[in-house]
């Protein structure tokens, strides 16, 4: 911290661009309604000088603090975690820290959250959600990217998990081992994932000549209701011994429903996939490993979405952002509950 | 960022505290080996001058960043996510932001971690970890709070969950139901939870009156090996219809456990609790609650854990470190798993 000269000030910088030193401040941070010509001249101005806006050798050259804040609603972690570290580990790469700051759904803390990453001057903001619900996006000067959950102005950049393909892969896969009629399991209805991924479904089947075989069957997120949907294809005589045409496959919306599916088929005494073949959806290990047979399913690729996050937004400040939103292709995961032991 | 006045340098405080402007830094960095009689000189300089240090008007008093680093090891996060929200939380009541850092079991990368949390300069450091076993003290100049992962070394300040006293409750409360013959199913041999906790169900059921039947069963940390412990029991003979006498209750280590244990009692046709209690540990919903029935266990409260290790962090900065580990008492939850639904 030692000084040999007399450190430039941000009244010198304002002399020299002829404007006054707020406008430097604004011009330098990026923030405030400026005319182009005017910021050029500020940072033409600051070069010259060897301005240095904040502590830190690198802002020298940069104007950048190196810090980004994630900004999460998330309380349960199971879906934005893997957003989160596969943000900060592409952030470390770029030598920029993460700032933590989890809202858990309550407005007034989020407001607060950003005011103070914006008080801490972060170059960016990477928000991640609970769901992939759109949500509104977030007022901050500095660059957002919506990681997960996008932002509901189709200006802004976000990165999703593109669940419309993933649903083709667990249909083209059904088909490719014989499938012609599925059943379709999903969980709330007024849920984004919930529905895409039953369109997707059904798209899929019609296209590959394949038939989704009654209604779709939404409710909650959960095991219990995966095993409560199992006795409703039984009882609407879709499945079991009793049915004189059964379905071939059923296709959950989640790895959480499957499990409480297949812990209700073979409660049942239906072998999977022999009787019936199962898929679920999002790979979360505690769930489709553990499942009796190991599910068939698909990874939404959470840590890559995260990374991707952190690139948009390191472009962004490098002056090319992104308008509107990425889709990430998930990947297709096929284990006994589709293929057996064979 | 206008400023009226000439703004007090570092060269300006050495010249009052008669001290090289390098060692102005590394007292009020409180780095360095410096007398304390120097330190407080150069103090007591730069506070007569309102000399301040970085950007940022709260530093002006306080001489810190009020910023602290999160260093985590967990890339799973089921149990040091909610020590890091909850930290986060109690942080956010003392305006202090977290800066994230997770190093997933790389100590190359955790090196680096903490000299990008140093070069930040972070006020302190909350360093949480994967599973209980005590680990090595980070090298970090600033004062340091273990959370979950206590330091090997016993004068750092660290909290830990009080398994003793979880196990301890789970006993007394099969006591009170009347059961008087328990078996063990641990986690893997080598940890220190599985250890603590089949030490503490030893002790506790010696002391109650209680016998603990059979060698204690280890394994890996999974419902498969849930299920097979339960098989075990059942040709050792202290399970099932053909059991002369068999035990009143199962302790697993784990609610994972747990869950793969009453699904292999269930399939076994015996019932839960009416011919054998079961109980878990560490209340994880996903487990506990979609256990047929669901699982009487232990909440370690890793939240709460978090937010202490947070107040401890801040009382340190305050002067006042804890040296010594700090034991959080967990909280029985009691459900049908012993209960029943009577």
């Amino acid at each position: 911290m030692s000084e040999q000269h007399r450190p430039v000030r941000i009244v010198d910088v304002a002399a020299l661009a002829g404007v006054s030193p707020g406008t430097v401040s604004k011009a330098l941070n990026n923030n405030g309604l400026l005319k182009d010509s005017t910021r050029d001249r500020v940072r033409e101005a600051a070069d010259k000088l060897g301005f240095v806006p904040h502590a830190g050798a690198r802002s020298l050259h940069s104007r950048r603090t190196f810090t980004v804040g994630l900004l999460s609603t998330d309380n349960a972690g199971r879906f934005s975690l893997p957003v989160v570290l596969g943000a900060e580990n592409a952030l470390l790469a770029g030598q920029v820290s993460a700032l933590l700051a989890t809202a858990r759904h309550d407005p007034v803390r989020e407001q607060h959250h950003i005011r103070t990453l914006v008080s801490r001057r972060v170059d960016g903001i990477i928000v991640t959600g609970r769901t992939t619900e759109p949500r509104a996006p977030i007022e901050a000067l500095a660059p957002v990217v919506y990681a997960f959950a996008p932002s509901t102005d189709p200006e802004d950049a976000s990165v999703v998990p593109d669940d419309a393909t993933g649903m083709r892969q667990i249909v083209d896969h059904l088909r490719t081992l014989g499938h012609r009629r599925l059943a379709y399991v999903g969980g709330r209805e007024d849920q984004r994932s919930s529905k895409v991924r039953h369109e997707a479904t059904q798209t899929a089947a019609a296209e590959q000549g394949m038939e989704l075989v009654g209604p779709p069957r939404f409710g909650e997120w959960s095991e219990r209701w995966g095993r409560h949907a199992v006795d409703m294809l039984v009882a609407d005589g879709l499945l079991g011994p009793e049915s004189a045409e059964p379905v071939d496959a059923v296709v959950f919306a989640s790895d959480q429903l499957a499990r409480g599916g297949t812990d209700r088929l073979r409660e049942r005494g239906l072998r999977i996939p022999e009787d019936v073949a199962v898929t679920g959806y999002d790979d979360w290990q505690v769930m489709s490993l553990a499942s009796r047979p190991p599910l068939t399913t698909v990874d939404m690729r959470l840590e890559t979405l995260g990374q991707r996050a952190a690139e948009l937004l390191l472009a962004a400040l490098d002056g090319e952002p992104l308008h509107g939103t990425e889709m990430l292709a998930p990947r297709l995961v096929v284990r006994e509950s589709t293929l057996g032991t064979s």
